[in-house]
């Protein structure tokens, strides 16, 4: 097994599938790779040996012999990159399918990241509650926009890609706050990449890592 | 000419090359590409033609022919993709500068945008100006990071790559913060990117754009 991916030791989601080694479990399982997991202690993320491999402290990263990456966009992609499935052959819908994955990123995962940054990070200051809503409603933005171009298709751009991999991924942190029931396409969307095979192996392999038995150490 | 990019009628900077078209020319020049640019207007940004091509409604597009691409992070790669120089050639080096293009977009930029955010959003809410430190805090934490990873190199993995234009966008939108310039090595690096004959190229084609005169009708 030369694959080596991190992850939380714990993920503070006690493994319900959010951090973000998932999405790259999801990947290494839909190409049908192999991997191994390198827990990363909470008081480890932010030293040197973690840093070299993480310049933000972050996981997961992913090393393969002698290449570290960082960013699940970036490794997700690489996966794709090297295994046939998770994106497509003719170079136009390649192209198509990996803006999908830079606007999961960069347009639609933000707002979202809003509403944790809000509850964790400034839940005590006295503006938590009054903002939450501005919050709700800039998410609301972008669902109405990708339900409109989702419409009734089942995926973004024709068959299953790294797009609709990180889509998924990026809107199940939703999950909680009730936005995605609000659009019913989008919440059958998730659903379908929930019921894919390798996203099913992917989710049972971070929990059973976030909820096997303390060591003793 | 087959290549056009769309851009604001008016950028609402007024030409200071924060919009997100910059990367894309400046992408543009560095392979030696020519390029036409579609202006959006305003109220034309969410109409059906628009949104065809940008299903969140944003610049900048991309049209090559029958290809239609959105997402600046994903036009950039594309243009890195097809022409030399702007993505190593040597796959471990390709991979590892698709982490930075990745973490330039999803980890570095999204707390700078909650500057934008905050103050063109929120600025009128009665928290806007005690959040602000909170959210500078936040972008220091990621700069602190990014500072400590570059040390005394030019760029952020050897040679200059489309991770390095990307970064250097991202944080080029900082500068009236004041934020960067308590960081020496990355305002260095800020004017490195700055200083490319093809950047400089960039800029002044998106002023002279943003700056042209109003057309009659």
């Amino acid at each position: 097994m030369s694959i080596i991916i991190s992850a939380f030791d714990r993920s503070p989601d006690g493994g319900r599938g959010l951090a973000r080694d998932t999405r790259v479990r999801w990947a290494l399982e839909e190409v049908g790779v192999d991997y191994g997991v390198r827990p990363v202690a909470w008081q480890a993320m932010q030293e040197p040996a973690h840093l070299a491999r993480h310049p933000f402290g972050q996981i997961p990263t992913f090393e393969d012999g002698g290449l570290t990456l960082f960013e699940s966009g970036a490794i997700v992609f690489h996966i794709a990159d090297r295994h046939a499935s998770l994106l497509p052959e003719a170079p136009e819908a390649r192209a198509r399918a990996i803006s999908w994955m830079f606007a999961a990123l960069n347009t639609v995962e933000p707002p979202i990241l809003d509403i944790q940054t809000a509850m964790f990070q400034e839940g005590e200051q006295p503006w938590a509650k009054a903002r939450m809503p501005l919050i709700h409603e800039r998410v609301r933005g972008r669902l109405r926009q990708l339900a409109a171009r989702l419409g009734d298709a089942d995926w973004l751009d024709g068959a299953f890609s790294a797009g609709d991999l990180l889509m998924v991924s990026v809107l199940l942190r939703l999950r909680s706050s009730g936005l995605l029931d609000e659009f019913a396409n989008l919440a059958a969307y998730v659903a379908r990449g929930e019921a894919r095979p390798a996203y099913r192996r992917a989710f049972e392999a971070q929990r059973a890592f976030n909820t096997r038995p303390q060591s003793a150490g």
